[in-house]
This record gives C-alpha cells, structure tokens and sequence, in this order.
C-alpha cells in the first residue's frame, strides 16, 4: 500500500544493506571491465529532448520522462529536456562530440541509472542501473571477442558461474531464411516469430509461421532448430548460402578467439537464438542461465547504429548486463550489515568527552568507531546498540576505569571483558582487528587513513 | 560555441580521466565517514512533486525541474514528478517512511547528484554532486562532533591541509543581538548584513545596519566583530545574555571534544560567521581556505527542519562537502590516465589469435591488458597507440618469435626488449609488475581477478 512517503512509483530507495551490495557489484564489474582496458564514461541525466526522440521507435518514445521547459516558459508546457533512456544514445552523441579526442578504437563502459516510463513490476523499474561496454570504432573479431569475455569474466567474478553463452549471428539468420527459400519481404516476420521458441510449442511456433504464408518449409525450419543436433544440421543447411557460410566463418573465428579465456561448454552455437534488437549486424550473444526466465546480458555487433543515433559512421560491437536480474540469483544475498567495529558506551555523562576520545583512538587503529549517541545512559541498552550496529568490541568506560587508567574491551561475540590501559587502547585494537580481521573483505573493514 | 553534440547547458559529460579523479575523491569521503559509522542511502533522482514544492523557499522552487505527465496526461503539460534539488529533502521522507525500521539515531551519508535550473557559470552546474552527512535522532554535542570531524578527516583525506573552521552558533549570535541591544523584529535582517563582512568593508556594513535603524550599537557591533581579539571581545560582551552564555558554553564543549582530534589552530571561534540559512538552530561551521571564495564545505544543527522538509520532529545535526569547489584546489587534479598496463601488438593478421591470447595471459597477471584492434599492422603506429594507452609493456608477436616459441615484451619507457618464453608471458610479467609497480596507487593498477 503506497503511502505518502513512498518514493515514486517504480524507483527504491536504497538503504545501506542494499546500497553496499550493489556498490559491491559494480565495483567488481568495473574493475573487470578495466582490465581489458576499457575506460568509464559518465553522461549527464538527462540529454535535450531531440537527441533522444526518434531513436528508439514510437513505442519506446512515449516512455521517456520528459522535463518541462523552466521559467516563464513553464507554463507553456512544453519539454526540452528528457531523462536518458539508455547509456547508447548518449555514447553515439560523445562520439560526435569529441571525435578525435577520443581514442580510436574508443573502448568504453558506463554504468549508470536510466529512466523508462515503463509500468512497473518484478524486477522491471522506472530508475534502473544499466552496464554497457562497447567498442567503437574496430571492425576486427577481437574487439567482439574482448567485450564477449570482459563480460563473462565480470559474470564469474560476481559469483555466478552456472550459465551459457548463446552464440549465433545476423549473418547465419539472413543465411537460414535463404537456405530455407523464405521470401526477403518476410523475412524479419519470420525471425520475431522464431524468436519465440523458447517460449511456444513447436507445433505453435510452425502455426504462427504458416499464417505468414510458409508452407512444409515451416515444418523444417523449427525441426532443424529444435532438434538435440540442431547446430549440426544448420551448418549443413547453410552450405547452399554465401552469407550463411560466411557468418559462420566468422562464428568460428570468435568462438576460436574466446576459446583461449572461456572453460570449455561455456559458449555454444545456438542458431535458433534471434535476439530481438533489429539493429544488430554481425555476431550476437545471449548468457542464460538454467530456471531464470530471459537472459542475465548480451550483446552484439551493431556497424551502423552508432551513425544512426546521430554519430560518426564507425563499426562497433556491445553488450550490456542485466545487474538487477544477477542480484536476484541465488548467491547474491546482501550479507549481514557492520556499521562499526568498535562501539563506545557513554556509561556517564560526565565520562562523555572520554568516551568520545576512544573512539578517535579506534579509528587511529584503521577501524570503525562511534560513540553511543543516545540519552539514555542504561547498559543493557548501549551494549544492544552495540551489537545492532555489528561490532565486535564494545569499549566500556565508567568510574571504575577511570581510577584504574583503563577501559574494559567487551568481545560481543563472547562477552569477554578485557580492561586494557587508556593509553594503549589504538595499539591493543590494531593488534586485535589484525588477528580476528584477517580473511575478511575489505567491505567489512577499512584500511588506516 | 555550443553544438548539437554538447551535453545539455549546465551539464558535463565526464570522460575517464575526470571520472576516475572524482571517483576516487568520492571512494575516500565514503570510506571516512563509514569510519565514524556513517552508513550510505541513495534515493531516486526524482521525487513526487508535492514532496519538493514549498520547501525551499519561491525563488528555489523555480530552479526545480519538474518531469511532465506521461501518456495521455502528457498534452496537459503538467507535471507530476521532479530531480532532486538536495539530498535533505529525501532524507526527510526516507526518515518518515522507514521509521523504526532505520537505527536511532539514523547516522546517514549520501553522495550523489543533485538538479538545479540555477544560470550555469564558473563552478556552477545544473547537474551537480553533494556529499551530505547527517545524524538524526541525537541531540548530544558528540553527535556535532562526530560530523564535524567525520567532514574535517574527508578534507584531510582528500589531500586538503590548509583550511580552518570557523564555528559560530545560532545562540551566540541570538546573545549578540540581544547584548547589542537590537530590536528582534529586525535581528534577522541585522545577521543578514553581518554576513556580508567577508565581502564589504566594516564601513559599508555599518551603514547598511544603520539603514536597518540602528544607532551608535552598529559601529561598537562591527567594531568587535572585526578587532583582531574578537572573539575575546564578544565572549564579554555576551555576558549579559542568557542564551548568549548557554551558546558559548555548548560552543566550549564542542570545541573540547573536536579538540582530541583536530590539529591546534584549525577550528575557531568565529562570533562574526552567520552562515546564511536560516534552519540551523544550534552550533554552525565553515571551512575556508587562503584564496577560495566561499566555503569548502559547513554544517551545523538544525533541530526543527526535517520535520518542516515533512519527517518527524527530530533534532539533527548535519554537513556538506561542496565537491566541486574542493577538485579545483591546487593539488586536487588530475593524474595521467593509464588505459592499460600491457599492449599486444597485432604485427600480423595470422597471428591474430595468438596476440589475443598474450592479453589473456597478461590479464592473467592482474594486469590491465589489450590487443591492437586496429586494421593497420605498422609497428610505429601500434607503438605510438600503446603509448597512448601508457602502457608499460607492450608484447610483440612476429615470425621470428613465433619460430623461436617467444614474445618480445618491450619496455615502453627504457625501449629495452626482452625475449620471453611464450608459456612463461603470465609469470614474466606477474614479477615484474611486482617490481615495477610497488609503490604506485591502487589506480594505476588492478588486482588479480
């Protein structure tokens, strides 16, 4: 039940637990990214509205938010500005933009929130993170197979590893609707509708192209595709076909090239699979994995999509993941949250200036502290503060301690209580963290400033 | 001369090395105040727009972009949402939303961008970044000094030495008032013209106050407020004033806890800082530095305003780091971009796949790695690109390696060329990596994967 204090509708608020998971991820796909050399790019929000109308098509234009021209223009209306709706169309206007500037190849992620207008569901948001790595500028099949394994190599180093690239090209598809006699002018019909196998029965799928006006060759068609051996009979259908000889040389090529990074099964010819995107132009690639509906990314090659969405003519190859589809894997949980390493109880208040220099000795031992900021005085209450805040150690300090020029260190996992001397309180916890610290991430801990 | 490719006025399209020098500013600013226990939020980027409307003043509702109604409601050219203009306001809701579901206190940072149609010029933006830090639910004087110094430790960390903070308080400044004998109903209007002693001279102060109706009270006023013992002078000129005194003495506390861990000089009492918004209820402080106009950043309480931005009647205490002014510092900029640590040249099409897997066998290393992609095969040109890149190394692979089982990895600063066993290129470059690399940043290089 949406309340006043909602954030709207389609967008989350990230609290901490959620925010460090997906910092966590992103971290990991850029570091990746970066290793094959591929530098970040960030755009501003929103973009004028003609550099984004007219690029994605009329359904997908009435989904972009649009912002309403300011000042006295206002009440006009009218919109100048819209939210991007993607990170590619941005790309294609830098590329304009900076031209030579830009390294040449330019290789270049960006992650980044995008907004669509979309009606919101499981999984599918207004305000959602996309991760785009393309190559512009390159021709060569490296540069698909490096964006193809930076992208498997951040998969894997997100954890997940059950999965399976689907590889087939634009080229092997125009190949099969000629091996297959289908007529040109149908051609694009045909494929939307293959693109359904994995959703429709055969039998439904060779019904569906039938009504388009294929006849036994339907049949064939979804046999070939269907079958255990499918990518073995579809070599042998394309041998009638230049251009499906020649995009599957091509194939062969990129699948030699991964087959250096990638474990052996990990990618697979899969000539049935179609990939919606109209725009690709030479190899494309899904990565699914077993019982989650649609694809974890993908990616492809695009020669003239750059030009079209207003930049140069340069060829290009991209691909993008799926992040808030990966978080949702099994796997992915938010581990438990540690606000502090050391927690400071402020057992009297005329002991407040103490606690508080504690706690900045704790933090000169590279971890993280507070005081207890609270009224109330109570220990029962502090020390489950304490333990709600994840910290290990509790630093006590009342008049006992006082007289003794010592603090008591309470170990929260145990309850051990251990009074160390005021002065050696930063040595005594460095050497502590040091011992029960190591082997954890470094998202538990922080590194001395 | 702005053209059709030229991100949206007032915005900034951040290409790598930009990006990396704010991102590794932000990266240290979330790592301090996650040190004082500070946990992250992110909100949407857009909020409802009632929840934006009213809050900041008519002037400042104006810069609001506001996002239309989509479908059907779109020709009403109406909006309904709206880009955050602060990070205070979704705070506000956020603590209204979540309740007893966030700690208490709630000891909140935010980094993120924020949207104001304000006239871009110098340093100023329509798209910009705050760096808020806030602790709500505490009323204590360790909660001002964990932020206080939670923002003095970010600078520190960030690189920024010389500056000093200027603490005031709402109630010395009430004290000062009422000792001056200044009539409440323009005591606002008084604090306004104070403000500008920074920019004018005393004199030109002294007759603005004296335009505001007040006597021979505005030279003795500005007079202490300028001497160069000034903050002696007012503490014996708040004597008389009740809440002058209680000011002064939660100024002296404050400063007795900040004092264990900011070096001697850097904060001081500043009777004469007003600092100009008008919710803060309790101590406020400014960073200044030699040179800088402005601030580098303020905080103080304000005990009342999230319950007027539309959360609970909370007390809170809170700062900012302006981001953008702090990158302009001397010293703050930034590094030379390295695309890559190792360039493989591809000197021969044939050996294509061969050259790729040098880069999977360099990336192996934990290094950032490449092929050539483009479509020459001219070693001067590839050289020249892996310079570019500020490669380290850069591998060759010709025939003569190839008959001889090697690689040549070049130094791309001594030009010296090592042969090395082609199956050895992991290990070879793993070691000399560790030599080379110790002692540089972590940004300059990546760990193994």
């Amino acid at each position: 039940m949406p309340t006043q204090f909602d954030p709207p509708s389609g967008t989350r608020d990230l609290l901490a637990q959620e925010f460090e998971r997906r910092e966590q991820a992103f971290a990991v796909i850029r570091s990746v990214y970066g290793r094959y050399g591929f530098e970040p790019l960030q755009t501003p929000a929103f973009e004028r509205l003609e550099v984004l109308m007219g690029k994605y098509g009329d359904d997908s234009d009435k989904l972009i938010f649009k912002i309403l021209r300011r000042g006295e223009q206002e009440a006009s209306g009218e919109a100048d500005l819209a939210l991007r709706y993607d990170l590619t169309v941005p790309l294609a206007r830098v590329a304009a933009a900076y031209g030579s500037q830009l390294p040449s190849p330019y290789k270049r992620y960006a992650i980044g929130p995008v907004w669509r207008a979309d009606r919101p569901g499981k999984g599918r948001y207004r305000e959602f993170v996309q991760c785009d790595l393309d190559t512009l500028g390159s021709a060569s099949p490296l540069a698909d197979a490096e964006v193809l394994c930076a992208q498997h190599d951040a998969l894997v180093a997100l954890g997940v590893t059950d999965f399976t690239i689907l590889l087939n090209s634009r080229q092997v598809l125009a190949g099969l609707l000629e091996a297959y006699h289908i007529p040109d002018q149908i051609g694009p019909r045909v494929l939307i509708v293959l693109d359904k196998l994995d959703k429709l029965s055969p039998a439904a799928v060779v019904a569906e192209l039938q009504d388009l006006g294929l006849g036994e060759e339907a049949g064939d068609l979804v046999r070939a595709l269907t079958a255990a051996d499918s990518s073995d009979r579809i070599r042998v259908a394309l041998k009638p076909s230049e251009q499906g000889e020649a995009g599957l040389a091509v194939l062969d090529d990129l699948l030699a090239l991964v087959s250096t990074e990638l474990p052996p099964g990990r990618i697979v010819f899969a000539p049935r699979m179609v990939r919606g995107l109209s725009y690709y132009t030479g190899p494309i690639w899904e990565h699914v994995a077993p019982g989650i509906p649609g694809s974890l990314g993908g990616g492809g090659r695009y020669d003239h999509l750059i030009a079209q969405l207003g930049g140069p003519d340069v060829p290009a190859t991209g691909a993008s993941l799926g992040i808030e589809r990966i978080l949702m894997l099994p796997g992915q949980e938010a581990g438990p949250l540690r606000r502090l390493d050391v927690a400071v109880a402020v057992l009297d208040e005329q002991y407040a200036r103490d606690a508080y220099s504690f706690a900045v000795a704790s933090r000169a031992a590279g971890l993280r502290a507070s005081v207890y900021l609270g009224s109330s005085g109570k220990l029962g209450k502090q020390l489950r503060w304490a333990a709600d805040q994840g910290a290990r150690w509790c630093v006590l300090y009342g008049s006992a301690e006082r007289a003794a020029g010592t603090v008591t260190v309470r170990d929260m996992t145990t309850g051990e209580q251990t009074p160390v001397p005021a002065a050696e309180l930063t040595g005594y916890l460095a050497s502590a963290a040091g011992t029960t610290l190591a082997g954890t991430t470094s998202a538990g801990t922080t590194s001395a400033g």
